[in-house]
C-alpha cells in the first residue's frame, strides 16, 4: 500500500530548538523531532518530508506545491501562529488535512500567545506537551486523513 | 509493574454523545469512549476510571478524592471550560498531571469557546479530532506523568 | 387527539417567587404561575409538567430526559441566564422546541442582565410582563411546535 | 364599556413583509398583520389603530399625538432598533404602556441585532414568534395597562 | 446697524417641552424658550429664527438654507447628538459659528448620552442650565460670531 | 437590446457638492456627477434615474420601488454610510445588484468614517477617487448585473 | 440574651484547605477555621452554624432557609466568587446582613479574581488576611447586623 | 441685599494664561480673566474670590472652606479634568452650586480632553469660548444659585 | 515589651468626615475615628500616628519617613485610591505592612471606585463597614506584622 | 506620447488565483488578471508591469525600485492587507500613486478582514468585483495619476 | 562660551534612590545621580539644576519658572508619568527642548507602566538603562538644543 | 583588550534613509549612520557590523548567528517593531544584550506606532532623537554588556 505523505512544517527559530531558552522548550534538537517524526510515520504507514524556514514566504511556497504531493500538513507555526494571515491563507487554500502543534501550552503563558490565527483552518491543536505534542499530531493527522477531514 | 491510574472525567452533556448534534460531534457514544479509552491504557499500561456528569459540584468533588487515587485527570471539561473556575481551582488544587481535550476544534466555532478557563492549568491541551482527542490526550497524559510533569 | 406535552423549567430562587424581592418579581407564588399555567395549556390543548431547580446539574438531567417525553420546552433560566453554557448546550442537543422567557424587563435592569447565553438557541424570547410572561410563552410555544418550529 | 385603544406602530421596511426576504420573516403581509390584530384585539376588549413608517419622523410625529388618544403602543421598531435614540425619547415622553416586538430571535443572527435602544424604556420584550410576536404583545400589552403599568 | 441673524434649531421632542418628563426637562414651553431667545438677542443686537423638527432630513435641509441667511447656528440637537453624522456633516458644510446647548447636564445621565457626535465640529457647547443653557449659547454665539469664530 | 436600468442614489448633504468643503469633496458638483454618470451609462447599455435626499425615510421609499423598475442601485450613502441599518435593509430587502461609492477615502480620515453599516450588503466598494469613485462603480455595477450577482 | 444566629458559608475547594496549594492559602484546615470562628463567635454574643460545598445548588438552597434562622451570613465564595449570579440573587434574596471575605488578597493575583459579582449585594468585604479574614468578618458582620444594617 | 458670594477656582498652568500656547488658549492673561469676572459679577450683584494653583492639594483645602462662605463655585479643572478624583470629591463635599469651564472645544481636541471626572458632580458645563466661557459660567451659576440647584 | 508603633494615613478629604455626603460615609468624624484607633491599639499593644492630608505629596513624604519610626501602615487613600501611582509607589517602597480600608462599599458604587490602584501592594483589603473598616483594619495590620507579613 | 508606467503587484497566495477557493475567487488565473490588465492598460495609453510574491521582503524591495521607473502602483496586499506595517511603510516612501484593490469584498467576510493598514496610505480603494476590481482599479489610477493625486 | 543650561527633575520617590527595591532601581542614591549629570554636562559645555520632589505642584511650579532661565529639561516623572495631564501641560507651555528618561524598562514590567501620557510633548524618550538613561538623556537634550528642536 | 563586538540591526525601509519622508527621518543616509556608528564604536572599544534587510526571514536568520560572534545586538526594527513576534523570538533567543532604538518619537505619531512587541525583550529603548537614538544606543548597549545585563 503506498503510504500517506505528510508534510512538516516548522516556523521561525524552531531550528535553534535544543538552544534556545532550553527551561521552556526542552533540549531535543529539531533534527532529533523530525527523526522521531519519521519513526513514528513508519509505524503509522506513513512518510514524512519536514521544512523549517525563518522566512514566511519560503512557508508560503512550500504548502503551494504541497497540494500535489502530500495528504496532509503537521505544522508548529511558532512565532507566525500570532499574526501570519498569509501562512493561514496558504494553509486554507492547500486544501489539505491539517493539524496545528506547539511545544509549549500557549495558554499559560503571555496573553498574546493565547490567539492563533491558524487555529480556525486547522483540522485540531495539540500543545503542551514538548516533542510529544509532534508525534501525538501526526498521529491525529493520519487518522483525519484517513476519515477524509479535512 | 503497578499500572498507572488515569482519572478520565466528561463535563456536562457528554452523556448524550452519539446522540446529540451528531453532525458536531459524531455518532459515537461514551460508552464507546470509554472503551477506546481503555484499550488504549492497557497499551499504555495504565487503567482508567471514568466519571460524567452534568453537575459541576459532583465532578469538583470527584476530582478532590483523585489525589491520592491517581496519576492523572484526561479531562473534557465541555461547557465548563468556558466560566467554571470552581472546576479549573479543584484540578489546580489536584496537584496531578493534567491533559484538557475538545472533541471539535473550538477555535473554529462561536467565539466563546475559544476562551478556556481550564487550559493555564493543564499541561497542554488537544482538540479537534473526535474520539482521537481523547485518545492522543491519553497517550500524552501518560507521558506527562512519566517524566514527573504537571 | 394527544395533548401536546410541554416541560416548564424555572432556575435558580424561583422558588421564592411572592417571596423574594417583591417590588421587581411581585407577590405570585410558583405554584401559583404553575397553576396559572396548567389553566391556560387546557385551553390551548397541552399539558405541562414543571420543574424548578437551583441545581444547574438537575435541570440538565431533567432536559436530556425530555426529548422523549415532550415537544417543547418553556423556561426561565433566572441567573442561569447570564452564564451556563451547560444549561444553553443541554437545550441545543434536546431538539425541542424552545421558549425563553424573563418576569422583569432585563434590559432596563443593571447592565450584566442584558446578555443571555441561552437566547441564540431559544425559538423566541419574552420579558417584563411578570406572570403574563410565562402564559405569553406557553401561547407562542405553542404556535412554534405547531408549524414545525424549533 | 370604553374599548382600550391601542397604536400599532410598524418601522423601517415593514412595508414588505412577505415580499421580503421571507425566509427570514415569513409571508404574512402587514395587512394580514394588522388584520389579524384586529381580530385579536377585538377578542380582548381593544381596538387598534396601525401606521408603518420608513421616516424616523413620522413615527415619532405619530408618538406624540398618541397620549391624548390611546392607552398604549405596541411598536416593531424594525431598524430604528439599534440606533434611534430620538424614537426612544419620543416613546418615553409619551409615558404611554409600551411593549416592542420583534418578527424574528434578534438575539440568534448578526450581533448588531443583539442591541436595542428601546428596550430599557418599555413595560417588555417580545421576539422570535413571526405573526405570533405581534399577537402576543397585544395581550401582553392590555395586561399591562390593565395593571397601569408603563 | 444690521442685526446679526442666528438659526436656532430644536431636535426632535423638544416640541413637548413643559409636558415631557418635567422633573427632567422642566415646565417651560418651547414657545417660552423661543420668546426668551427673542428677547435676549434683541438686547444683543440680534434676531433668531427657529426651527423645530422631529425630522432628521428636515433640519439638514433647514442648515442648507442657512449659510445665506444666517451668521450662526446655535442647536440643541437633543437625540440626535449622540448619533445623526448626518447632521453633524450639514453643520459642518454650513460653515456658520455653531453653539450646541442641551437642557440638562448629559454628562450626569445614562452612558450613551455623554457622547456627542456634533460637539467636534461646534464652537463650544453648554449644558445643564434648562432654559438658560439657550439663552447663555445665544451669548456666546453672538461672541465668537464678533470674532469670526466658527 | 433593452438598456439596463439603474438607480442612482445620493445620501444627505451631496446636494452641497461643489459648495461643501472642496478641499475633501472636489468642486464637481452634483449636477455634474449625474450628467457624467449619464454619459458613462449611455456607453455602457444602460439608463439611470438619480434620487438625493437628506431624508433617510426617502431614500428607502425610493430604495422600496426600485424592485420592478431597475436592475442595479449605485449608491453613495455619505453620512447614513456609518448607523442607517435602515438604509441597509431596504438596500438588502431590495434584492439588486448594490454596489457603494464614496467621494473619499474612507480610511484615511476619522476614526468614525471607516465603518459602513452598508458594505455587508453591497457586492462591492469603491472609494477615494472622487467623481471617478461613482463612474468606476457605475462599469462594476453593469458587470455585476451581467453576470448575475447580487 | 439571646445569642445572634450566622450562618457561615465555605465555596468550593475550600474543604481542601490546609492541604491546598499552602504557599497561598496556609496550613489551617477548614475545622480549624471553623473552630476559631465558634470561639470568636461565643466572645461577641453570637453562635455560628458553618456549611461548606462544592455545589452551587446545595449552598443556594442552604441560603434559601437562611432567613428564617439566622441574622447573617458570612461568606467565602471561593471560586463562585467570579462568576455565580445564581449564589448572588440568593444572597440578595435572603434579605440579611452580609459579609464577603476571601484568605488572599484577590487583587494582587490574576486579573480575573479582581472581579467579584457577590460584592454588589454585600456590606462590606474583608481579603488578605489568612483566617484572619474570617474571624474579622465575623466581628464585622456582628456589628452590621447590630446597627439594622444589610 | 447681600451680594452672593462666588469662589472662582483656576487650575493647574492657568496661570501662564495669555503666555501659554496663545493658538490655543488666547491672549488674555488670568488677570483679566478675574477682573473680567468682577465685572460681570457686579452686574450680577455677586462678588467673586478667585484662587489658582498648581497644587491639587492647594485646591482641595480651599473647597473646603468654601462652604460657609460662598453660594457657589466656577471652576476651570485645567488638566484635572481628567484624573483628579480628589478634587471631584471635595466638590461634591462642598455641597454648593456648580459650574465647570473650559477655554477650548474639549471635544475637539485629543481624546483624552473628552472625559471629565468633574463633570457628573456639576450643574452644567461650559467650553470652547475663551473667556466667554467664564464669563457665561458666571451667568450660569448665578442663575442656578438663584432657583437653589445644586 | 514595645509597642507596635502603626501609622493611620487619611487620604483628600476625609477631614470633612461627619459633616460630608453623611448618608454614605455617617456622622462619625475624622477625630473620633482617631480616637477610636487609638483606644483598640492600647488594647492590641500597640500605638498610632495619625495624619490626614488633601495633598498626594505630603502623603508620600511621610510615607517616605515611615520605614524607620513604624512597623506597618493602616491607609484609606479615599480618592487617591483610583489614580495615585505615586502613593502606591511611596506605599511599596516604604517595605512595611499595609493595610488598605475603606468606609463605604466600594464595589456597590460607581464603576470608577471599583478599581484601586493600591491594592496590589496591600497586605489585604477591608471596605464596607464605616468606622469599624478602621478598627478592623488595625486588628488585621497588628497580625499580618506580628506574622511578619508585608 | 510616453506610455505611463504602472506597477502592479500581487501579494501572498495570489499566484494560485483560479485553483484556490474558487467559489469566492472565481477560476480566472493570476496570467489572465495580467494579460487583461495589460490589454487595458494599452487602451488607457499605459503600460504594465506586474509581480507576485509571498515574501513580503520581495515585495518591499521591487516597492523600493519603483519610485524611478513608474508613475503609480497598483496592489492587491491580499493576506498582507491586515498586518503588514512593512509593505505599508514601503508604499508611502515611494512617494506614488497608490490604488488598494482586493478580488472579494472584505467587509462581507470574516471580521479581521475588515481592517488594512495599508488603505490610509492609498489614493483609493476598490473591493469585491473580482477580476474587474484589478480593471477599474487600473482606471482609476490612471486618473489619479493624471491629476497629480498621490 | 555660555554653557546651556539644563533643568533635571526627578519626580515622585525618586529621592529614595538606592534604598528603594534596589533589585529594580539599583543602589546608586540621587545625589550620585545629580553628581553624574554634573560631570557629565561639564564635558557637553552645560551646567544642570536638579529639583526632585513627591510633590506634583511644586514640579509644576519649577516647570514654569524654567522657561526664562533653561534651554531644556531632563524629567524622569517617575509615578507621575503614568497620569499627571498637568505635568504634561506645563512642560507642554514651557516651551522648552524635552527629554524623559526612565531608569527601568518601564516597557518590560505592569501593563499600567507601558503608557506615558509624557512622551507626546517629549523630543524623545529613554529608558532601561539604569543611571545611564539619564546620561545619556542629558548628550541627547544637548543634541536636541543644539538644532533648535523641541 | 578584544574590542567588543557588536551587530547593529535596521529593519524594512531603512535602506532608503535620507530619501524617505525626509520630514520624519531626516536627511542623513544609512551609510552615513553606519560610519557614525563604526566612529563612535572605535572611542567606546567596540567594532560594529551592521545589516539592513527589508526580509524579516534575513533578519532572524542573521540574528541567529550572532550569539557566538557578537556581545550585543543594537536595532532599530523600524515597522516590524508592531507585530514581528518572529524577530522578538528571534532576538530573546539569541541571549544577547540588547538595545531597540527609533529615529522618531514613536509616542507622538499615529495610535499603532506607541506598541513595541520587541521592547518587552529587550534592556532598554530610546527614541526620538534622530540619528543620535543610534549613538546613544550604541553608548547604552556598551554599558550595558559591561555590567553583564541582558
Amino acid at each position: 500500500m503506498t503510504p500517506l505523505k505528510i508534510l512538516v512544517l516548522h516556523g521561525p527559530n524552531l531550528n535553534l530548538l535544543g538552544r534556545r531558552e532550553p527551561e521552556i522548550y526542552g533540549s531535543i534538537t529539531l533534527d532529533q523531532v523530525n527523526a522521531a517524526l519519521e519513526a513514528r510515520a513508519a509505524k503509522l504507514g506513513a512518510v514524512i518530508d519536514s521544512f523549517q524556514s525563518n522566512h514566511e514566504g519560503e512557508l508560503i511556497d512550500c504548502i503551494q506545491t504541497a497540494s500535489a504531493l502530500y495528504q496532509g500538513i503537521l505544522i508548529n507555526p511558532a512565532a507566525f501562529t500570532h499574526y501570519s494571515y498569509a501562512l493561514r491563507e496558504a494553509l486554507a487554500a492547500a486544501g489539505l488535512s491539517l493539524v496545528e502543534v506547539h511545544l509549549s501550552n500557549i495558554f499559560a503563558r503571555e496573553a498574546f500567545r493565547s490567539h492563533s490565527v491558524v487555529s480556525p483552518v486547522a483540522a485540531g491543536v495539540i500543545c503542551g506537551f514538548g516533542i510529544n505534542s509532534y508525534l501525538l499530531g501526526l498521529e491525529a493527522l493520519v487518522q483525519v486523513i484517513g476519515v477524509g477531514g479535512k
